[in-house]
């Protein structure tokens, strides 16, 4: 491949990349971000079990909170190394010592802007700051790593002259922080390329996403020799974040065939957690984790996918333990929708099948998004001969009620088959109160349990639409989902639970005369 | 500045980048999104406010709704050349045609992954087929780009030949597209050249961003020639989406200096219309336009930016038509949680602000997130002699009832200074008719409208927290925003407008007290 002879020709690829996460700490910087010591542990086990080098897990002169997650995390028998961040000053050094961390990742601007704006500090009084806390951290036996902030917008013979000292003093790594994420993959490379020729312990970078960037320039930086990546999971931190670990883990492996400990099965699993226990969302168009990263709609490339999936995919989501998507719609064409009817059980006629992919195209040019349960109506109606008519299901009546001092309750009303079923339950809201009902009643009929909740965010005004999407599994651990859009959140959660009830009955029966 | 000195020496950059923008044609087949024929309109006069040079309206081979927008789009007299896809078969090119666009972009595989496993073509047919269809459009007097899809994976030597065959046969442009995402910004930069040192049409990029390269390969490609970038607002598209427009425009403003035709500040905006009407959300660490693109919690940097901006900012939000937020937390420091409450118009002492900041951190030690509601009931408690001591608005009772054929209603008692005030109203939905029970008792102290509602995607079981942020404007047109987590998602909406507009009436009195 070419880039491998280029990559012989022009850079100085490291044999293994070491990751340095720092989700714990520049990642819980992220505005409005606040992690229990309990919970930055659960994400430090789960960081440890993926693979990565270094958990940087915290910045202990921020809070007590802070010292103690780290000292919990330090304490917690990891495979990793941990890392606390200090200024360069005692003070914070001390602090990060008292953490029994194995490493202080200690660092002070060297870019004139911050040195005038934000320190008031000289040149000569930066390096001395920054020569005198390593060796305070060596001096107690530690890892020392080393960063100058805003190197990228550091003058570059001053960015050598603090290294070099630095690393006399005793700096195990040196790191080259793009603070402010102005860097560009071409010039970086230079930079980087230029303090690997002249530093003689590792170099490590850490790159901000400003302009989109931050991976690519963690990449270039590579290629000039760099030997360490900070990263964080979903490329959350400050602003528009950090570098992102998955897609670094992933090109690092695809594209450059270069080691790192990264186990890429565990990527999938540690975003989830990361953005659960964070509340910062993954949108469905990020790389890699994103829940249309490996999902195809439209009819060329669904078509491509069938017959072989490496001609629209990169590589196959089993890798990160994320999964391929079919998904219905206007774009869609006739063999993607005929493969999806097809893992449902379903088999059909030509003409039948042009009449679905045709009436999916129709709904879709209505603007509406069409779901596996749209794609089962349609089935339904245009195969009328062969399958049931009705839905099996319909709620009848339902009435909820909640407030200040009311223990929230919902009593309803379905049919099933015609016949009339009532249940009352009490929940912790509203929704789960009408939820437990519907389980109560239609648990006689099948056997279900509600394996996933999603409502959509809603902007806008309290007249919103509200879109949720449940998931339910039947005691053959097969599992539908439906969605349910209302200006009503409760009967949104409601009409969606019994789509998804329908579509299990459904999914029973049809399978059964297909098949037959 | 270095990078210049390195472009001149090793790059052939443009004078001018042109943006042809895909968002209503790859953008909308991200899966799950499909737009009415008028929301894509809207759209397109964005783009068109926006500077893009080419707007992609479709793909009118699709459905017949795809072919309405198109026509639609075309015949709006925007000053963007109007684009349309076809594959290289005449029953596209007519349809295209048909919508009476100005520009036909045609496209053939030409790897042999597709070849093979796709079209089960020859080489010589893919290039019969593609001269053909370009002859064709050119016969009808239109523009025509041509795409070699999947050109990153195709033979280096026969993408010349093919791209060499359709410009003999008459197309104005071509395109390079990494259709599955694995260029590398090094080896795409060699690709790029090859073909503009070759190719005496301008040269297209179209670049998927499956391991969050496309933006980096772009500008590769830009470095060595290419003239025009296709793109979409907010990176959307096909699985991990497309090149985003607002981190290209804006590199190339901020870090190349190249001219577009993009007028930045409409950048937010547009982005905005975008997540909305296409239901995609927007990552809040989504750089350029994500929520916290330019919001700041750390000490040290609030510290730098109440200073001097330029220290933890790339540029100033406003150049995007965004804007910079500050942040209470547990990261926060001094300077900024001061600087953030003289914005609310309150004077502290020092040893009160001490108390206030250790109690931030206390906050979000918890795993809170610290909201300025929180910042403001903190600074209550602290400056207790001086601030009134309690909310003067209380929530005494509240019931709400919905269900499938109940008219949602909300009935409350509000303590407003102690008085009990009383009202019921019916809504779309249980939170709707509560919002407007409050507004209508609390509207006679204080006037104020609610200016968003927002509420934060739920994932789990349907007994998660619900998390609701308010923002409320009076008629000083002061807004204040707040904020609800409860289990129950009623209560969360109430709880966050009935927090909002104590911090309104608070305000008020507060600035009143310490500006005296």
């Amino acid at each position: 491949m070419a880039l491998r002879s280029l990559l012989a020709q022009e850079c100085t690829l490291p044999d293994r990349v070491y990751f340095y996460d720092t989700t714990l700490r520049d990642g819980e910087q992220t505005p409005g971000v606040a992690l229990l010591a309990e919970e930055k542990l659960e994400i430090a086990r789960q960081l440890d079990a993926l693979g990565v080098d270094s958990i940087e897990a915290g910045f202990p002169a921020t809070s007590k909170g802070e010292q103690e997650a780290a000292r919990l995390i330090a304490g917690a028998g990891l495979k990793a190394e941990v890392s606390a961040l200090a200024r360069s000053i005692q003070k914070d050094i001390d602090l990060a010592l008292s953490c029994n961390v194995g490493c202080v990742h200690t660092f002070i601007a060297t870019s004139d802007i911050h040195l005038k704006k934000k320190l008031g500090m000289s040149r000569e009084e930066v390096v001395q700051r920054a020569v005198e806390s390593v060796e305070y951290v060596k001096a107690h036996g530690l890892k020392c790593e080393f960063s100058a902030e805003d190197a990228t917008r550091t003058d570059p013979d001053f960015l050598i002259d603090i290294y070099e000292a630095v690393v006399k003093a005793g700096a195990d790594r040196i790191d080259i922080p793009d603070t402010v994420g102005v860097a560009v993959p071409r010039a970086f490379f230079h930079l980087v390329r230029n303090v690997t020729e002249r530093i003689k312990v590792p170099v490590a970078l850490h790159c901000h996403d400003d302009m989109g960037l931050a991976v690519a320039n963690s990449l270039a930086g590579v290629e000039a020799g760099a030997q360490e990546l900070h990263v964080t999971v979903n490329g959350i931190g400050e602003r528009a974040g950090n570098a992102s670990l998955e897609e670094l883990a992933l090109s690092l492996y695809a594209l450059y065939g270069v080691r790192t400990g990264i186990n890429l099965k565990e990527i999938y699993e540690t975003s989830r957690l990361v953005s659960k226990l964070t509340g910062v969302v993954i949108a469905p168009n990020k790389s890699v984790v994103g829940d249309n990263a490996f999902a195809h709609e439209s009819g060329i490339h669904t078509d491509g996918i069938i017959s072989s999936p490496d001609t629209y995919e990169p590589l196959p989501p089993e890798i990160v333990g994320h999964e391929r998507k079919l998904v219905a719609g206007k774009h869609a064409g006739k063999h993607g929708i005929d493969a999806m009817l097809k893992e449902m059980g379903l088999i059909l006629t030509k003409s039948q099948l042009d009449e679905i992919v045709g009436r999916v195209k129709d709904l879709g040019d209505k603007g509406r998004a069409v779901t596996e349960t749209d794609l089962f109506h349609i089935f339904e109606a245009v195969t009328k001969s062969t399958a049931p008519e009705k839905r099996r299901i319909e709620l009848s009546d339902l009435v909820v009620v909640t407030g200040s001092k009311t223990t929230p309750t919902a009593t309803l009303k379905l049919l099933i088959d015609g016949k009339e079923y009532k249940a009352s339950e009490f929940g912790i809201g509203p929704i789960d109160a009408a939820l437990k009902a519907i389980q109560n009643v239609v648990g006689d009929v099948t056997k279900f349990k509600l394996v996933d909740f999603k409502l959509e965010a809603i902007t806008g005004g309290s007249d919103a639409l509200a879109n949720v999407t449940v998931k339910l599994m039947d005691n053959k651990r097969r599992t539908v989902s439906a969605k349910g859009v209302r200006e009503d959140i409760v009967m949104a959660g409601v009409e969606a639970v019994i789509n998804a009830a329908n579509r299990l009955l459904l999914l029973n029966s049809l399978t059964e005369r297909t098949s037959a």
